[in-house]
Formats: structure tokens, sequence, C-alpha cells
């Protein structure tokens, strides 16, 4: 690292804000797609409609904060290197954090 | 199962409200569960944060428009048919119908 | 009252679910019409973004609230009416209602 | 103005994110003001509940669109000139503008 002028890996294969907790969103993804598995069971089954719906906002809930915790990696780390390197791209990079946040806003 | 005696009003006088769409909503289901697969797969693949982003928004939208679906069902005919027979039960479903938009609402 | 073939007043000025509240709604909206104006204040003074977005998130809470609450009320009242009496209009009422839910979860 | 002795960074290098639409923001939350001044007249003139969720549902997007441009605003220049001056807070308005979106979402 010391005689590198630029590290080669900041931002590529390894360089994204969640990859230090990557083990951690699989195991939350991972437990997301079981829920919408027992949804869907759920609804096979003949579930109360209430049931079902108390199980829908819990999925609901874990993804947003799944998405909020990626969109706060997201700044920490990839929109703040580009704007401490004074990369051109910066501008467009808080761009499109603000439009992921105004999807995740309207959703 | 063709032997069992299972009481015929266990789901109600009409089953769910859900019942007729049923082979419909377990395939949105279905569909939803391969999204989260699939988000699943792009943090494994290390995506770009803003793209997983625009995924989860899709999957949280698509599970809301399932919730407001079954919803509208239960309206139509679990809670219609409750007030209508004068069952007892029609104030209780009511409320619990109440906490559950309220649930989606701020999910 | 007891002349009349259909109550006239079914649906008047006392008719609605929320008018046995009527008092303690137009408190919450005189208190929400105070919170926009203080954010108006905020601006104009300069204050810092977070707070004002803090306080945006409190003045949405509240109008949510406001409307889930007249939300029950209406099924409460209105729908449950409609239904229990056979309306033609029962059915477009839980339509509506279903669109109006659709629209806070969306918002 | 000219003879008070206000600490000229008191906003930062270039103010508030939002300072140069400071006039437009104020016009939309007059608008605001004055839609629930609107909501108020309405339950007081016994509106039917759900053109009152309609007009619920409409300030609730307008102040949410509001909320999203003040963010953008404060990620493009309080946080960016944070970041760019190596400032020591820019972790720490990262992380509470991270705290305002979570709220925003919640809401």
């Amino acid at each position: 690292m010391t005689t590198t002028t630029t590290p080669p890996m900041r931002q590529g294969p390894a360089g994204h804000g969640y990859i230090n907790d990557k083990d951690r969103y699989l195991a939350r993804l991972k437990r997301i797609e079981g829920q919408a598995r027992g949804i869907h069971r759920m609804i096979d089954e003949d579930t109360y409609c209430i049931d079902i719906l108390t199980q829908i906002s819990a999925v609901t809930a874990a993804l947003e904060n799944v998405a909020l915790g990626l969109l706060d990696d997201h700044l920490k780390h990839c929109v703040t290197a580009a704007i401490r390197d004074g990369d051109l791209s910066a501008e467009a990079k808080i761009k499109e954090a603000s439009d992921a946040i105004a999807r995740l806003v309207k959703s």
C-alpha cells in the first residue's frame, strides 16, 4: 500500500460502502427472502388476511432498513470519496443519491 | 384430505376475500421472492449501491400493492359480510382493518 | 324524524363519522397549520436544514394520524351504514375507501 | 443589518443550501399553510371524509417534496463543503443526514 500512489482497490470490486457489512446484509436478505416465501405459503394456506398484512408490513420495514443502511454506507464511502477527491462525478453522485432517496420516500 | 370433515365454515361463508384471485396473488409473491433473491445476488456480486436501492424500492412497491389488494378484498368480503350479518365481530373487524392500514401507512 | 321515510340527516350535517370528534380534529388541524407556519418561519430565519426536516417529518406524521383517524371513523360510520342498509352505494364506498388508503400508503 | 456584528460564517461559507431558492421555498410553505387551513375549513363544514383524505394526501406529498428538495440542497452544499474542507464534522453531518432520511422514509 505504501508504494502505490492511488489505492487500486479504493472503489473497485471491494470498494462499495457496504462491503464491510456484506455478510450481515446477505443474512438480512436471506431472511427477507424467507419471509416472502412465508407470505406465499400463508396465501396458499388461506391464512386470515390481516395476519398476511402484518407480515407484509414487517417485510416492507425490513427492506426499508436495508435500504437506509446501504444509503448511509454509500454517502459515507462512495459519495464522500468522490467529493474529497474533487472527482467530477461528485455532483452526479449526489444527484443519483437524492433520486434514490426520493424513490424510497415515495415508495 | 378427501376423508376429513373439515368444518365448512373454517374460512367464513365465502372463504377469504382473496380466494378468487389466489393464483394471481401466489404468482405475485413468487415474483417478489425472486426479486428478494435477486437483491441478495446483487449484494453478493458487489453491485453498485444505487442500483440495489432502485431494486429495493421496486420490491417495496410490489409488496405494498399486494397489501392494498388484499385489504380491498378483505373490506369487500370479510368486513362486509360481518356487517351485513349483524355479526358482533363487525366492530372488531373494522378496528383490526384500521390497525393494519395504520401499519401500512407508517411502514 | 318519525314521519319521514328516509332519515334526512343520515349523512347530512350530523352524519359524517368524524362528527363526534369534530372539535378534536379542528384543534389538531389548527396545530398543524401553526406547525406549517413555523416551518415557513424557520426557512425565513435560515434555520439549519436538518432541523427543518425534523419538523417536516413531525407535521407529515401528524397529518397521517389525522387521516388514519378520519378513515377509521369513515369505515365505522359511513361505510358500515351503507352496508347494513343494503345501500347500493356500499360497493362504491368501499372502492373509494380503498383508493384513499392507496393514496395514503403511497404518499 | 449593516451595523450588526453577526459572525459572517454563521451559516457556513455560502449559507444554507436552500438559500438560493429561499423565496421559492417560502412560497411553497405559504401554500401548504393555506392547504392546512383549507382542511380545517373542510372539517368545520362537514365535508365528505374521502375528500378530506384526498386533500391530506396532497399536503403530505407537498411537504415530502419540500423535504426532498431541502435534503438535496443540504447534501450539495453543507455536507459537500464539510467533506471538501476536511472538516472534522463531515462524518457527523452525514450521520445526521442519514437520520433525517430515515425519519422521512418512516413517516
